[in-house]
């Protein structure tokens, strides 16, 4: 581990509360910390150790009441000495805390950057970091959950074996070059094949479950569309009722009236509700239409309302058509509260908004749309990064290349490149071999105190 | 110490953050805690100690990875157990280890609760406990500083004393019933005038003390008023520059386009800029004019501008003589770079907002205009609290009423009531017999969490 200045931010989330924590890392935090504090007891710094003090000002007068903990390198969030200061949460204070210590030597902190220092100080690896990221920003317990995993080391440990694996292949082709001259292969193609299919398929895994985990990272977005009044608010509400996320700190996620975000089984599910549609004159009706239309093309998956209390018409059966030939969709018959029986031509799910009926098995029809196998793998959701999922696929591309090569019976040694070039990707993504720019992508999104 | 149930809270701001807190305090916080976490190495309550552990959903899944902080009963913030849980700081994380908790037996803290607890337990008395409360709200740093002070009990340390002395006194007209058939009086009307006079002239002085301590804690408006292009606006502009106060963070303090919050010595000054007053025809002038008034009325000091480099004009004298019938104000030459001489029948300071000439002269007489000795005495602003004023204010008048009773020379046991009468509101201030509905009042203005 190198020496590395030591840094200092609010870790807290911005504003007044009852609580707010500074923090240091690095090889002067404690004296820093020191520059800053009046102990109670005297200093005495005990590793894991809380103390209170007085946080002075420059004249020495006491501005907050603060307990003090103590993480000794390298057992410690970033494995460097860390000092957190936890004052009462006024922001002038916790400002007063952060100005004290850089007047003492400390540099204020980058976003992400006590996060980068553990994993440069080799305590985490790279999807473990980004995995803290997801963690802090997730807005539904699932994906805390699967970013709680990933932290720890569930992708890299997902991927050790593969990679192990291939690295062993490597060594068997690099013997094979030096028994080259003698003519004498270390290992027969069927042999080679035989290892590489197993790292494929585990690489192969790993990627499918990118879909789940996009899903659970992302979320989706459903569109409930149909005529006018069948009921779509009502059973946009309906949904809403049980599985409302609690999303309301976090700025952003839904500011259109006519959207709500729903946890679905963990998943953040954006419901879309095409309010607004009036079919009094044609052209109306037609732009009415359109932005149903418009409406399905952006989600992924389209909830069409029938009334069952209503003939169906043109209208309706244009709007199934364009389900029917767009991708994921489910058809509802509302108002079956109202009807004895349904009409037999149409293949729906009869609902009533109004009495609830039929609301479970919809969610339920939903969630198998969206996650056919999802929640049954025990890999699944595992990879939730875009970059991972880049990585991975590079990896196996290589790989298959590699069973080509075969395949035209180039000899064994020429296989290495591939192989390598297989290897490559994966050691990035656990940032065996990551370069600063992919580093400062990485941790950049992260908020500063972390 | 009565027993009492265990509550929980987020203790840290609302938001997304580096780190989170989680606050449990009450007989059960650790073994409600135990139900929701699982500790690395196995659990062991030690105070004062850090611990590693995984926050866990129902199905025992790892949802984040917390530091766990254990102060036991009675050193600690509310002399109860305490345990605090120190998440990543994800809001849907935060609001599941609440939830867990109160699943496992702990009820939500009220706002405030906490160190209502730490008030009830007699850790803290009630002056201590306000100030808790303005620290947390303090926007400059002088607030946070007299908050703290009294945090650590400097108004119940200035009170203390006097308090004695009046129980001394009263003691002493106990015993003089007790002697009252005798017709002996234990002290002369002197002795006790003397008495007297010291605990007066003690409450006097935290009384006075309320005039300045009112004005770092709610701050002072600040009207800079003068006819249109006298340069207003480069003046509010010049006096903002070095002082602007660090607000952004709480909501509410200035919205208004042209007010902007500035710290004087600590002080929060609100600057009113009364800009848009145009001067075309005459109506719109007499309504410039009126609004100028306006603010001059609403503001706690008002500054004149004069326009050095015109003819003073009937429009700034009448503006002058408003503001020297209306209380503190300060009158500024403005453009003083431009020109050789101020005129001598003003008494102004000339400044420049331009060149910057003579803004540190405006200030340093604004501060003397604010606090003539505010800044020197040692207890300036010591009470910052309109309660403490009043209850100060009360047991003052009910001393002088004593001194009336003497001189009127009514019997010394006569004058118990009076005595009684002035101990009475000194206890109420530092809560030896509060009343609920006081508690509830306090503490219902703090955040929750804390």
């Amino acid at each position: 581990m190198s020496t590395r200045d030591t840094i200092v931010a609010i870790s807290t989330p911005p504003g007044a509360g009852g609580l707010g924590v500074v923090r240091l890392s690095g090889s002067d935090a404690r004296s820093v910390a020191e520059g800053l504090l009046r102990f109670a007891g005297g200093v005495e710094w005990k590793p894991w150790t809380a103390a209170l003090a007085e946080l002075l000002d420059e004249a020495g007068n006491t501005v907050d009441q603060v307990v003090v903990t103590y993480f000794a390198a390298p057992r410690s969030y970033t494995a460097e000495d860390v000092v957190e200061i936890a004052c009462h949460g006024s922001p002038v204070v916790l400002r007063h805390c952060v100005a004290r210590a850089m007047h003492g030597g400390a540099r204020p902190a980058e976003p992400g950057e006590f996060t980068l220092r553990a994993y440069l100080n080799g305590r985490i690896d790279l999807p473990q970091a980004e995995a803290v990221h997801d963690l802090i920003a997730a807005t539904t317990l699932h994906q805390a959950r699967i970013a709680a995993q990933q932290m720890e080391g569930s992708v890299s440990r997902a991927i050790a074996p593969l990679k192990a694996q291939l690295v062993e292949l490597i060594a068997l082709l690099e013997a094979g070059i030096d028994f080259a001259e003698d003519d004498v292969s270390v290992a027969s193609s069927e042999q080679i094949l035989g290892r590489i299919r197993p790292i494929s398929l585990g690489l192969s895994k790993l990627v499918d479950s990118f879909r789940f985990g996009k899903l659970v990272h992302d979320g989706l977005t459903l569109a409930v569309v149909g005529r006018p009044n069948v009921g779509k608010s009502s059973l946009f509400n309906a949904l809403l009722q049980r599985d409302r996320a609690i999303v309301t700190d976090i700025p952003g996620t839904t500011r259109d009236t006519v959207s709500e975000i729903f946890a679905l089984e963990g998943i953040p599910v954006r419901l879309v509700d095409t309010a607004g549609i009036r079919a009094s004159v044609d052209v109306v009706e037609k732009l009415g239409i359109e932005r149903s239309f418009q409406a399905m093309a952006d989600a992924d998956i389209t909830i069409v309302v029938i009334d069952l209390a209503r003939e169906v018409e043109e209208e309706d059966r244009q709007l199934l058509r364009r389900a029917g030939g767009q991708g994921l969709h489910i058809v509802v018959g509302n108002k079956a509260d109202l009807v004895a029986d349904v009409p037999g031509d149409l293949e729906l799910l009869p609902v009533s908004a109004k009495t609830g009926q039929g609301i479970e098995e919809l969610r339920r029809r939903l969630i198998t749309l969206i996650a056919p196998d999802g929640f049954a793998s025990p890999q699944a959701g595992l990879i939730t990064s875009v970059r991972h999922e880049l990585l991975l696929k590079e990896s196996l591309e290589s790989l298959q290349r590699t069973v080509n090569a075969i395949d035209f019976g180039l000899p064994h040694e020429m296989l290495l490149l591939d192989c390598y070039a297989a290897l490559r990707p994966l050691d990035a993504l656990t940032g065996a071999t990551t370069a600063d720019d992919i580093l400062n992508h990485i941790f950049s999104t992260f908020c500063i105190g972390k």
